[in-house]
Order: C-alpha cells, then structure tokens, then sequence
C-alpha cells in the first residue's frame, strides 16, 4: 500500500503517519519527492482499517497495490477451478450450456421444454420458481410448487438444474430441490443471502450486479468462498450503460479480465443482456468465442404466452439451430460443446 | 398504450392483435400510418402481461401512456405525502435532518454523538448495527447489541432512531427497537425485503439503488405502498457513473423530477453520495435549496477511528456549523429547520 | 408520430394541438383514453420542429414513431451496403483486417510495420499523423511528414491506407493522400467535419463517441450520406461506463443492433476499446463471431517504445497468430479473411 | 510516480525498470514488498512517456502520484482566478449569471429578448448563431448573420455576448463580435478548437464534455492555459447517465470537486442539464447554494415557437421570478448577485 501525503504536509503528520502504520504491523518506505512525499506499507491491506490512514492529517490518498479480495484471486491459485456436479464440469475443455424458460409456469409444459433443450445439447436445466420482478403487479413464481416441477423435470430428462434464490429463509429449501444455487444481479450485493447459500455446499450460480464492477462481483465471491464454499461459477449478464437499444450492454471484456484475475469459470447470459432473442445467437457466439465457458439461454415454447421475458426467449427450435452454430465456433476456439 | 407494427406487417396480422387487445379488455383504435400502423390500447395496461402483444408477429414495440406505478403516483394522490413520526414531520415545510455515524461501535461514543448532533438540530439518530460491507474481511456491525444501544440513546436524548434492516429473518427485532426501517441501496430491489419491512407499518426510509432509475426506485415504493404502508420516505444517495472523483454522482435532479412524479417526500444523504466530508456541507445546502425535505448526515466524534465510513463523516462542531448554514438556505427557499 | 396529452388536459387543448399539427401537414386521430387521451399524427415527423408540440399547454410528451434517421436506416435500404476501395469490399463475406500502429513515429518503423501486417494478412494499413492526445504535453503526431510516410508505404506494399482528421481545414490535405479518411470518437459529432470530411468523397471510416448511443451514431453517419457519400463504415471502439478494469467497455450487442437498424457496415476496434493488448486477441475473435464485417488492431514493432498506445499494441508476431485464430473463427461463422 | 511490478517479476527485470527511470531522470526506490515491489521513481512525471514502462516486462500498472494537469491545478495557483470582462468579474463574490435563447432566430425577438433578461439582472448574453444539432435535418443557426444580430444587441443593452464557435475557421469571425467564446460539449476535446480558440485571448466558457471525467475537462483547460490564455470559464452542462427522465444528470458535485482541484471558476448549466424548464428554477438554487460562481439560462419569449430547445427555455416573466429567488439563496450563501 502507498500512502500519498499531501503537499503541504507537514515533517511531523509524515512522521505520524509512519508510526501509525508501524503500529498496525506494516513496515514503512517513505519516499521523498520534490513535491509531495509518498510512504510505502509493507504488509497485509486487508487487515487493515483503510480509513484510520486515510483521515488523518496531510494524507491525501491510498493507493493500494493488492487485490482486496484474496481467496478468489489468480494471483493465490493460478491453476482454473473447474466447477463439478457429477460428470458435468464448468470451466474446462467443454463449453456448458444451460438452458430453460424464464420462470416455471406448468409441469407439462416446463418438462416439454426439458426434452427440447436436452434433445439439442444443453447439460443443465434453468427455471424460476420464485422470480424478482419490478413491478408488484407481475408474475412472481410458483414458489415451492415450481422446485417440485424442477425435480420431476430432473428425473425425467437426467439434466441438472438450477434456480434463483431471493430469500434467506427459502435457501435451505431451494437447496434440497436443485444442483446450483443462483444468485440474481440485484441480489449481488445481498451479503447475508450469499453466506447462507455459499453455506449449504451447493455451486453457486452469481450473476454480476446490474451496476457491480468486476472488482465487486468478485468480492461478493469472496464472501460465498470465505464461508468455504469452493464452487462459484461467474455469470456476465449486462451491466447499466445509457445505451438504450439493448436491456442492458453486455460486457464481453469481462471474459477476459475475469480470466486474468480469478481462477473461478465464467459464463455468459445473452438472454438477459440484451433482453431481445433476436441478438442472443450472434452474443452467445461472440462470447464463446471470446472465451466463456458456458452460457445461459432463455428458451420457450411459446414466447408469445411466456409469463416473463418472453421477447428475450428462443423457440426450441432456433435453440436446436444456434447449439449446432456454437459447435462450430466453440472447435475454432479449440473447445467443444 | 400504444403498439407499434412494424413497417412490413400484414394486415392479418395488425387484425390478430387488435383481437388479442380486445380479449383483453382493451379498446382499439388503430391509426394508418404512411410507412407504419399504430394501434391505440385503451384500458389498463397494469393487468396486461405485455409480452403476449410484444412477441406477436409483425410487432415492433410497445409504448406505453401510463406510468407502471399507481399508488406512489401523483396522478393518483396530488397532494404531498408527509410522513410523521410523532411530532415529527418529513416533507412538510421544515427541514428534518437525520445524523449519526455510519456503524454504532459502543454505548459511550453512540450516545455522545447522539447528545451533540440533537444539540445541532437534528431530530433523527441513524447509526447502522448490520453493516453491508463489500469485504467479507470488513466489520459487519454490532447486530441487536447495537439495537440495544441505539434504543437507549433514544431514551436519553428523545431522538427518533433509524437502521438499516438487510435481511428478512432481522425484519421483526429490528422494527421493534426503532422508529424508522432503513433498505439500503443494494437492498432496494430486494423484494420480499421490501415486501417484509412494508408490512411492519413502520415508516420505511428507501434508498435509492446504485443504479437504478427514478421509475425503478417508485417501482420499489410501489411494493411497499401495496403492502398497506403509506409511510415511505425517499432518499437520494447518489448514482454509479463514469466519474470516479466522487464515490458516487449525487443525482440532485432526481429532487424536482420526484416531486413532480410523486408524493412522496425525497430526502437526500450527501455523505454516501460524496464519500468526502468536504463535499458533505456544499452538497447538503445545494440539496435543500433544490427543495429535498431532509437530509441524512454522517457525524462521528473521531473519523480517524472510524470502523466505517470515516472518510465521509463530519466532526460534530462541523455539523454544528454546518446546520446553522443550512438554516439560512431554508430560509431562502420559504423553509425552516 | 403520438402525442400524450397529460391528465388534466382539457378539451380545448387537445384541440389546439389537433389544429397546429394539421397546419402542419399531418392528419390527426385522438384517441380517448379513460385516464388521458392521445393524438396520433401520420406525417414525416422529420420535418417537424417537434417543440412547437411539446412546448403546447397540455402536452405531456412525444412518442416518435419512425427513426430520426432516414438514409442510414435499413427501412430504406434493405440490401446491406458494400464498401468498396478497388478491390476490397468491406461489409461482404471476407472480413477486413486494418492494421498498423497508433501514431506514425518514422518511415522505417513504419514501411516495416507495414510489410509484416500485409504479410499477416491484414488488407489496410492505419496509422495516426495527426493525433487528439487528451493531453497537451503528449506527442502530437507528424502531420503532413506523416502522411507522407503513409503514401510511401502505400506504395511499397499495395495496402491501402486510412488516417484521422481532426480538422476542418487539414481535410483536403489529408484526402489527397489516404483511401479512407477517419473520423475519430471525439469528433463524432463535429458535424462540421462530418461534412467536409463526407464532400470529398473518400469512403469515413466513423467511430461512435465515446458517450454516444447507436441513434446518435446513425445520426452522425446522416450526416455524411446526407453530403451524398454513401461510403460510410461504422466502428465500434467501446463506450464510456463505470468500469474501470477495461479503459473502455465494448459494447459487442452495437454489431446486431446496427446490423439491424442499418445497411451500414460495421468494423470493431479492440485495441482502444480496451486498452489491453492481452484482451485484443480475445475480443477480435468475438467480435468476429458476433458477426462485425473487420476489425481495426494496433500494431507495433516494439510496443514498449510506442510513443502513443503502446501497451494496447500487438507485436507482428502476435498479430500474425491472431490471424490465423481469426481465419478459423471467419470460417465457423461462414465468413472468411 | 509510482511502478508496481508483478507477482513474478524477476530481479533483473526489477532491475531494468529502475535503470531506465533513471536513464529517464527519476530518481528511484525500490520497495520490496511480501508479495510485490514497487518502485518508486521521484521526477516528473509530465514529461514521461508512461508507456515505455507500462510495456516493459514484469510492469504491472504505474500509479501517478501528482495530476496530470499543471497550469489548471490549484496546486500551483492557490487564489482562486477572477475571469474579469470589464467591470464583471467570474469567481468572484458576485454570482454571474447569463441569459438569452438557445438560438439566435431574428433581430427584433433577439433584441427584445436581451433588454428583458438585463432588466431582470443577467449580465451576459447568450445565444447561438452556429448550432451543433444531432440531425442534419435541424436548424443550424444563422452564421454570421446571427452574430451581427447579438453586436446589435449588445450595443443596445450594453449586456456583454458569448457564442459558441464550431470550426476552427470561424475562430477569428466569431472573436471578432463578442466578448466570450463557447467551446460546447461536443468539442470539449476537439483540441484543434481549443488552441484556436485560445489563442484569440478572450476569455472562453469550456463545456465539460458529455462523458468527461472532470480529469479530462481539466486537461481540456489545460490545452488553452497552456497556450496562453488564462481566461478559462468551466461550465458543468450534465454528464450522460443510465438515467432518462432528465436529458443528462447535472454533476453538481463537480462544482466543490473543482473548486478543490483547480482555481479557476465554474458556472452551471441547468437548462441543457435538466432539457425541462420546470427543473431550472430548483437546480438553479441548488448550484448557487453549492458554490457554483454563475449560471447561463436559456430564456425565449415564447418557447412554443423555439427552433432549438424551447422545452428548456424560460418565459423572461419566470426567469425574472427566478433571478430574484435565486438573491435570496446567494445572500444565505454569502454572496450576492
């Protein structure tokens, strides 16, 4: 960590400023430039009170040199974690593909859409039972009766499946139905909803935050692998721009940086980036190509009856047609689906 | 509501959706364009799952007439809410400024900060006893013992007190210490939080999400309002953009847009926006000259020891000072304080 | 067109907003809402100084109907429009690779550079001669000496060129010696230049601004047809977010919404966009396989004494395997390089 | 400046960083960290080309220790700069305020207009006789025709006169009639113009750019300091954000932000910030109350019939209204208008 001091500090804030950190257990470097002078820490930020430096007098500014997030860093463990439920492994050779409606509405034809997305490819299942929603006045999910519908959906096709979480008192619930735990985008930051799901040993699905920086989506990792829980699969799905053409602007140099600086596997979801189906297949190429190991795709039988975000799902069939396409691009990139 | 065809659709198609609108109680009246159909929807597009019009074929888009929120409307309410807490009234013509630190550390400091700023003016006390921190390595606060010191502070000085509840199992115990239920900024779409506080019939303090739009965050109030409580309180806190000299872009627009939209009353916390307690004072009467009803200021004895939010907080003399500059400017502007 | 009249509109409102838009030229047809009524006006709102509306008592807001844009638009041109420099077609089958480094710095460097990108594959060669540094302290380029040295390159290896101009008055100079003269995000909407730059002709290469939305952008690009030069090439070169791990963020959805709204094609520049040459390779490949008609990769000998842009540079070397990567992307996506 | 190098950076290539800083002029201090060394390199920083460390192996990022403007910065000039137009004086006690009409459209409204905004107090008039519109199918203004008009109107009032120049050649034109050049948003960083501009000697409004970080606008300022001319005016106009019920998001801390960084001063924009004249008048009061040392309004007499932003503009009634309002929020500020 480096201290900046401001110009006008005085001999002495500078020398409170080194007993300070010598106090906190840091070695100190105080170099003196011709205009403001800069002190050097040696040791753990993170055990550090940040602010305790930053207020006082003639400090101008920190700036540290370590990531604040530790456990989910490349810099601990450079090797990928591989992500695996059974046989299915996110994060390797193979790209993953999820698949299924935005929220569970019936059995049969919850189920009918299992069939389809197995038929063409996808390994897991995707299905809201309880779903946030904007308005009080929308659809708000089948609650226990969708996981139900999930499970015998399971049974049936042999996929596996993942659902959203929005509660703390549901998570023991939802974890004794599903595979993955998911943790939507405005749930990011829902600190005590990621330690009690990162609690209950299940993968953690955890979308990016409509707003998060990538900085920030990582930490809320750290909380679910500080409680011990190796398993988090990251989940681009549009940050907030002022661009107003698509629902959200995807950020596909996440794949990349997230590569750089964390071990944990990254998917993408095109459906909700872009809220439109018309653009998921050229996205969901673009980000494998780019480098995500898998995606989540919203598919319907009926967009037009869909209770939730039917304009941003596919037909099984164009789902069919699009896994034959990503095939393709994903051995151009020396993986497969 | 308005449903745009695109320019190629048929007129089997512009047929199939007037039909559709009128199965759904809807009123048509389509307009034939030079280039594109338009069809007008009268009735209340409230009940109507848009996606069903939205994914017919030869749709190109909805727009929509009416505002998605009802309750927290000035449409429907045109006269100004005021949310009163025993004597005390928010978005009346005083001026209600709410103070205290970010996290309470212990009794002694609390109720010390707690007889300085009632000496100042304000009328509220906050102080966080959960604490949402980005680090899983940050202190998360010190739970119902913070409760319990909150309450006596209260006892001591008559100050109304106001915390931030972050989960729905905390919901009852915090409700049953304080005045005032605060959803934080990455809580404002959480749902069945808002949902579980709303039920309390405790006034409830909203703030504004990270990033969302004004629209998102009436949204959010709609849910309480729905809930049967009609005592929110609005807080502008400033919204994630581009420019990193500020920790977040004070909105101070959102003021004048929200008491045209709704009834509401809108505080604003110049502290969390700024992130500098030097911004705090020329923000805090920029906020009250471009009408806000309150404010929500961090005060801490010592903000070099700070365990959150230090950077961002006023030293009680500073407050002191500050709250007789700000009662100038309410005069100013027809207000007292 | 739709116009919304507010709530408490009265009648002879609605009746003056029907007379002016009548005056105006377009025929009316309200629509009588239970809560507020509408005006639909069928007519070319681009002809309309649409204030002369919005500014009337009663009117609450505009709902434009068709795009402000006309020539850009692919509701005039369905067929996609084909660049043509001799024998190169941007916007076909084959995607183009430009390629070279940020800022001319001398003729050897530079033919040298130039030899190796053509070897490569790349089929234009860029370079900067005069440059917008956001400092004034920065190199500022070689200006005419470098275009020049671009002229002779040209020569040498049979790549076509393309350069930024950044004043009105250095527009002539510049299009007597380069094929495709570029416009850069900073001067997106320096509509003066967006003419002089379109009347000569020469095909623009058209960046979007940092800040700007796919309407502007198109706007921009009306600009220029506009003038009569129907040779514009779109480039996205990454938007301005809150996002700081990337200097700016791609936004990869702008390839489909582009290709959908307009006949225009559309190029992607990931050197600029994120600043990174560790995540030019990535992002190249998705931009590719998201369906971008070429890219635009900064290419420098020895990065590390680039005088502009190094660190986002690509050596020879790498770029040559980028291509090879690229080509079996082009190919999984039925394209080819 | 300070060069951290990454995790696995090898002595020897610690080793070159430092002989190259010093071949360069710093002087150098390594520090060796548990994890990482920094080296800290004391010198300036103003005249390195950053990228030739950035780029060499084992560089992780480079931290500047001071700001990378210099003539703008209150670092190097404490007292604050008066812009002085004859007897006016901005940055001084006194708030300036500028009015008049977005565009100049005829002599006798132009005129009428500038003897109602002096009677109501402005000092300064504004209006546009080279307008940068988004379309190419909207008004672009009168020309010279439109500054002959505001000369008129000048001798006739005696109120000074700002317009904005687009074109590099039309610099002297426009010096040539009025007191005050505008560089609007969109050129912020057309740096060809700043010179220009600059180099006439009369004062100039800089716009802050629509996404310029208050860096960048700085820099921006920078570029006309350094030519010599210290008459810079900032102007905060609103930054563009996810949120759309204003036009753009007035940063109002950018006006304590920049009072902080620099010594020159700033004026708002409430009009082109907010695009609706009915959040002029609060976000008015709330820049003065801020600290801002000005305003620039747009007044038309009859907004209805505006050719350029009439949902902006004031009636000269309400501006009157307004402007003695707005001495009340400057008294309880300490200042005066």
């Amino acid at each position: 960590m480096i201290v900046v001091m401001n110009k006008n500090a005085t001999k002495e804030q500078i020398k409170n400023v080194e007993q300070k950190l010598m106090e906190l257990g840091f070695l100190t470097h105080p170099i003196y430039g011709e205009v403001k002078t800069v002190i050097g820490a040696i040791g753990d930020k993170r055990l550090l009170n940040t602010q305790e430096i930053l207020t006082m007098p003639g400090v101008e500014n920190l700036v540290p040199i370590m990531k604040p997030y530790k456990l989910a860093s490349r810099e601990l463990k450079q090797e990928s974690t591989i992500v695996e439920i059974d046989d299915i492994k996110i994060g390797g050779k193979e790209i993953v593909v999820i698949a299924g409606p935005c929220a569970i509405e019936n059995e049969e034809s919850f189920i009918d859409t299992a069939i389809k997305v197995k038929e063409a490819g996808a390994k897991i299942l995707r299905g809201g039972a309880f779903k946030p929603r904007t308005s009080p006045y929308s659809f708000q999910g089948l609650e226990e009766e969708g996981l139900k519908i999930m499970y015998t959906a399971k049974k049936i096709t042999g996929l596996k499946i993942v659902t959203e979480v929005l509660d703390t008192r549901d998570v023991e619930t939802v974890a004794s139905y599903v595979d993955i735990l998911q943790i939507g985008a405005r749930n990011m930051q829902n600190f005590k909803l990621l330690k009690e799901a990162g609690s209950t040993g299940k993968p953690i699905l955890l979308k990016r935050g409509l707003a998060a920086t990538i900085e920030e989506w990582l930490m809320a990792a750290e909380y679910i692998l500080s409680s011990g829980n190796d398993n988090v699969i990251l989940c681009e799905r549009g940050i907030r721009t002022y661009e107003t053409s698509t629902r959200n602007t995807i950020d596909m140099s996440a794949i990349p940086v997230v590569k750089e600086l964390s071990h944990l596997p990254i998917i993408v979801d095109p459906s909700h980036a872009s809220g439109t189906w018309k653009y998921v297949a050229p996205l969901s190429k673009g980000a494998i190509a780019t480098g995500a190991d898998g995606l989540i795709i919203e598919v319907h039988l009926d967009p037009t009856c869909a209770l939730c975000d039917g304009p941003q799902s596919l037909r099984p069939d164009k789902f069919s047609k699009l896994m034959e396409e990503l095939a393709l691009v994903a051995q151009a990139v020396g993986r497969q689906i």
